[in-house]
């Protein structure tokens, strides 16, 4: 498919949380119908869309109905399973394609791809078992992180080891499961770069912004980004360069820490990213319209940044700020639609203007 | 129901065109759930509603459990039956209320409350039949425009008067309906104030936007305006007081011509409006947001002009313009997801953002 959907067509999202939210109203702006596959009943996509398959991933034919409804598959997280994946691909193309979802899902592929491409990393090694781990150790040092290779969010799946004595215990952690050490890179801050292609190889990339996190989630993101002439050539080069080698349609994000001397890739993100939220109110055309002209066949749109914008999350009990955040100047509110407040529970977010700036 | 309707409350719309859509979008970025009342089956705003209650304005069962579905009625269009009106009236709160309804739904009534309020609008009289309009046309000349007191839109239910010899083509074009008569007002230009105001009384109006007809269809609105300081505040003062004459909850749309002398009001709807469209990509919260806003009893938004944004409305075959405008730089496009193209209706519009100017 590589002629443009018409107006009226149906994108089939896989997963129905708040990207696929806000990935539903994108479509609509541009007249798209949208069918929300996901196994939850009341979730914030369902709200927006057209259709939702209440199912599970391992349900052949609700998958098989699912893809037969729509004419382009995408999605709004990388941990599909692979068995689901297979079953759709007969029937609809899947943007972006299995080679992105290959890599992302495991940490250690991930890694080797990045290498591969000639970008830094931080030090890895795999780790399977208590000797891989005393190795790694051995030539990576502490302080480190280990990590599950796959199905890792928001700071889950990982322990830090900040002497060999909590070796044992991060381990433990990984409950037997495939993990990947990974050094520590001494960063100065972390930026990300939102990145789009399209089937005919044009790239837009948004502005990088700058995160900071606590508790291994999102905080805020901010943009611009401290980042010199160079720094911020170079992280849109870069990007670029992944999208290419992946042939890569829709957009990506790309988590970056910054160091005097380089820029080190954290992860990518084959999807719409938490740090590009930005965008609905900093652009003419955000990143989740941006993803969906992709999906689409569409020409990419104007991303640049018009205002200078200030990204917070709201986390759990923030929520409870919402009628005082409503109330402040420059603020535009996006929230979910969650019927239920959890700790760590992604609830919402706000995007601050910067008032005469951009 | 002055307490703030909390997140995952249900909010009613009347009417499931663009406007009901582009309101549904708005109160989903609030955590709101939407339902929407419309006969038609694929209307615009179901794609991107929660629920839709397919059934006619003269099916009281259906009004009523569209009703207790929600906790909130609004409605696109002002044109809503009063019999309708009554049933949902004993079980919800119908915001904006009754009065500005039963106001703007009859131009005559209309022009008479405008005129009760100390503003100016062009000469009017009613016209019932021949007699009258001899009467009416003795008094206020030619050219003038004979409209249907009712049930008129996009110029539709309107026959111009350019010589007492046109008098009985355009009597004829009423087909027997109440009608009125109005004096042509010698404007150099036409702007319209979006204005809301909140339960509580507070109000908040975006900047002007210059309007350009035609056809009798909006074709383009222009922010800002060209309006002196003087003229700039009056326009926003006599929304205001408009605003506070009908105890107000909404969003409102006030056209005006403008004058060298003085400010006329042309026409004012109680609901969102085409000529506030740019507010989507102008304003950190946009018309449909302030309207959510005002009818769940939260606090208005910050709708300050961060840009300068020209619309144009696609009618009709400009959709076939849209591939076009999809690339051009600074464009945001809205589309209506609309399933059949025709001469005269709004497929869609775009905001075109000026690079550099706020």
């Amino acid at each position: 498919m590589t002629e443009p959907l018409t107006t009226g067509a149906t994108i089939g999202i896989l997963g129905g949380g708040q990207l696929g939210r806000m990935l539903s109203v994108a479509a609509s702006r541009l007249g798209f119908k949208t069918c929300v596959f996901e196994p939850d009943g009341d979730c914030p996509a369902s709200h927006v869309s057209n259709y939702h398959v209440k199912a599970d991933y391992d349900d052949p034919d609700a998958l098989r109905s699912f893809a037969q409804a729509v004419d382009v598959v995408t999605y709004e997280f990388e941990n599909i399973p692979t068995s689901a994946l297979d079953i759709i691909e007969t029937l609809r193309p899947i943007r972006p394609g299995r080679e992105a979802l290959r890599i992302s899902q495991d940490r250690l592929t991930e890694k080797e791809f990045l290498t591969k491409l000639g970008l830094k990393t931080a030090p890895f090694a795999a780790v399977d078992n208590g000797d891989d781990l005393a190795t790694a150790l051995d030539q990576i040092g502490t302080p480190a992180i280990l990590k599950t290779r796959r199905f890792g969010y928001d700071g889950k799946g990982q322990a830090r080891i900040m002497t060999s004595g909590d070796a044992e215990q991060a381990l433990a952690e990984m409950a037997g499961t495939p993990a990947l050490l990974e050094g520590f890179v001494a960063f100065s801050h972390e930026v990300s770069v939102i990145a789009a292609r399209a089937p005919d190889g044009s790239i837009s990339c948004f502005d990088p912004g700058e995160n900071v996190h606590q508790g291994g989630i999102l905080r805020t993101t901010t943009v611009p980004a401290r980042l010199n002439p160079t720094q911020r050539s170079d992280a849109v080069l870069l990007a670029a360069n992944i999208l290419n080698a992946l042939d890569y349609v829709g957009v990506l994000g790309v988590e970056l820490f910054v160091t005097p001397g380089e820029l080190i890739v954290n992860e990518i993100a084959p999807r719409v990213h938490n740090s590009g939220h930005w965008t609905q109110n900093g652009c003419a055309v955000d990143q989740f319209e941006q993803h969906i002209r992709a999906v689409a066949s569409w020409p990419l749109g104007d991303g640049r940044r018009h205002s200078d914008v200030v990204m917070e999350n709201l986390i759990g009990s923030d929520v409870d700020r919402v009628r005082q955040i409503a109330s402040e100047p420059h603020a535009a509110l996006h929230l979910y639609g969650k019927a239920a407040c959890k700790p760590g529970r992604k609830m919402g977010h706000v995007n601050r203007l910067k008032p005469g700036a951009s």
